[in-house]
């Protein structure tokens, strides 16, 4: 028999506590599978005594996260407490100094020092794995880093963030407002303490920042994401792109480019035929996609207590059968700085406007697009009672600033009323 | 710099020249992301001078594999030959005996002598991997071994034949006969040379035996595998099970129960609205569920240069990486022989059958079902012309030997003409 992996475990929440479970519960499973037992010695959270529905009096208590990842007797600390900074930084810090293997969910700390923390890994010899911070139980940081690793990967797509992916289903399926929907998310208790962590695309662009900087070879680089949220998504988008055979997903896209890095995670249009485009509720989808391999497409839970435990237990499971790979897939110091694009990949736009409805108005339209060097791939003007008519575009392909340009010159004209609405439609 | 890992290839078709050209043309991606350089030594195969699109004149070549697999230059055996047996087979021992890792892409070699293998590996210290065998490009392989390795799998599902999904999908895109169907994928060379293989369910068992080992810690047990191809599968079940909300599949399913360890290649229906079911052309698609994570779907190219080399990458990445995991996922010896289900987890059936144009006909039918104890979901008699009338029926829950009771007790009526058709409905 050989040692014990020893786990110190900081932060309790259901995710924490669902570990400790999977420990205390599969034992003989788990030391069947990694050829040793994995034990939890010690636990740590701000509150002791809540009853978290598992017995931890087995464990060393350690109040401060700190103490904790540095016990002699914790060889790989989990850091389950969230947030970019403070406790779980100074606590991952403390443990990576320590020489400790460190696996942690926690992807806004990563999006924000992911590089330095990689970085102090690999100068203390340690290892850094977070699965669990990137869509949940779906091992999508495994399959790109390992399993991938391969293949120059072309693109990343990814559907990261359940609550958005519930609120744009629900204004689907059951015709309600934005504001109706938040509500609804709001009462299920699927929203953040802030929630524009979810519905400004924050906590999905986050994670598409980690998997860009495997992806790519790159520095994680969160502040170079193009980020828009699901906020300004009208129910008249999402009925009006239905009857164009798309549906409108917060769709997170990284691709390198000629010109620079490429990541966005905005409010995009996918065929209704596609995974993505059939990918209901609070499911997270990721689809990567590498010059050897073609598509990849994973589906799965993107939050919860048991998926979230399983995306730890693996990255566990792996630092006790002995696999020391780096923090984003190869050394840090060899990540190179991201260069953002400057401009997008070319893209199908879907527009949609209040046309006035007057002689000429449509040509003005059409006009500016064409002057802009864009050309219309579909067009629908639908039956109206007041005085504007919805006018639905779709483009060929063409780049957002021209697109931006022609927007511009439609309002010059005064034929539309108030802003149009542009959105990228992603081939997938 | 560290050292090399010398790769030793025996079998240049389309993978094995995919390995070569991925090894020659990424050889700075590869050395970055596993921190060695991955080079080729040696090299075997049965025609030295047939044009495989790639210059192979930098390496040792070997006429008989055994003698490149114990090279004392190679570090890794990359087996992609094939069969079962022979050269496959021999040249496997060979590696693993002289201590020498192997990766293989032999579903056949691994579903017939994987316990052995695996046994041998392990006493010689070895390390043997798979991931192109299951599946081509999809890791479900990792998945299932390490990512979910926190987990008891509850069931596996897959479609893992890309000809028999072809061969289905065409029958009911295009209302081809099975035999025109076929005809058409052969056409194609979607193939293999003895069609059994795809057609016969035998091909996608092999893959499916794999998965079964590492989901439960079982020895690899194909034999048990309960078999049935596609050969049967007519277009009028392809339109009547659309007609109730269904596709058929040629459908792996592998559960654990109380009763033993349940195998299943055939076809099945399942929800047209499901991942599974919205699975057209040669796509794979394989389906995890654990008690932890919930279920993950995983879809990809399950054939083909790219996809398959690129798992086979993987598996070298990983070795190049140092990572060390036993073949199945557990230590050989801990495996434990396979009991099969001697009876089948109850489901739903759809029943096809042409019925007596006579008073009473559909009466006897019904008795014969409920006398079985099986209860009618639902029911459509249609229209026709001759002397039988087609009629489905979807039961509710039963066993499949409740089931053919009560079909010997119809059959014995005289109301039926010709056997019915009877096809398991796989919830998904």
């Amino acid at each position: 028999m050989t040692s014990p992996l020893r786990l110190g475990i900081a932060g309790l929440g259901t995710v924490g506590a669902g570990v400790v479970k999977i420990v205390r519960q599969k034992a003989e499973l788990l030391s069947a599978r990694s050829g040793r037992p994995i034990a939890v010695v010690a636990v740590s959270a701000r509150n002791r005594d809540k009853d978290r529905g598992v017995s931890l009096t087995s464990y060393a208590w350690e109040d401060d996260p700190v103490t904790l990842a540095t016990r002699d007797d914790v060889d790989v600390f989990v850091e389950l407490m969230g947030g970019a900074d403070g406790s779980a930084k100074a606590a991952t810090e403390a443990a990576l100094d320590a020489g400790k293997d460190v696996v942690t969910a926690n992807k806004a700390m990563l999006a924000h020092h992911g590089q330095a923390l990689a970085e102090r890994a690999e100068a203390n010899g340690a290892i850094l794995r977070f699965e669990a911070a990137v869509a949940g139980g779906i091992p999508v940081i495994k399959a790109l880093t390992e399993a991938l690793a391969g293949n120059d990967i072309t693109r990343v797509m990814g559907v990261m963030n359940g609550t958005c992916n519930y609120i744009l289903t629900r204004m689907e399926g059951a015709g309600l407002s934005y504001a109706e929907a938040f509500e609804e998310a709001d009462a299920l208790g699927y929203l953040e303490a802030d929630p524009e962590l979810d519905v400004g695309g924050i906590d999905a662009a986050h994670k598409l920042a980690l998997l860009s900087s495997i992806a790519y070879g790159t520095q994680v680089a969160f502040d170079a994401v193009e980020l828009e949220g699901i906020g300004k998504v009208s129910i008249d988008d999402i009925r009006q792109a239905a009857d164009m055979g798309f549906k409108i997903k917060l769709l997170g896209v990284c691709r390198m480019t000629g010109r620079g890095l490429e990541q966005r995670m905005a409010p995009c249009l996918v065929p209704e035929g596609s995974p993505l485009g059939q990918l209901d509720g609070g499911t997270n989808m990721v689809v990567i996609e590498g010059d050897q391999v073609g598509q990849i497409v994973m589906r799965g839970a993107g939050a919860g207590e048991g998926p979230t435990a399983s995306a730890v237990m693996g990255d566990v499971m792996d630092l006790a059968r002995g696999f020391r790979v780096s923090t984003f897939g190869q050394a840090a110091s060899s990540l190179t700085p991201a260069v953002p694009a400057k401009t997008a990949t070319p893209a199908s736009f879907y527009l949609r406007m209040a046309l006035a409805d007057r002689p000429g108005a449509l040509a003005k339209v059409a006009t500016a697009l064409g002057e802009s060097g864009i050309s219309i791939d579909r067009m629908r003007q639908y039956g109206h009672q007041s005085d504007a008519a919805p006018v639905l575009i779709v483009t060929h392909k063409t780049t957002r600033s021209a697109l931006d340009q022609a927007i511009a010159a439609m309002e010059r004209t005064g034929v539309v009323q108030a802003a149009p609405v542009a959105l990228r439609i992603e081939r997938v």
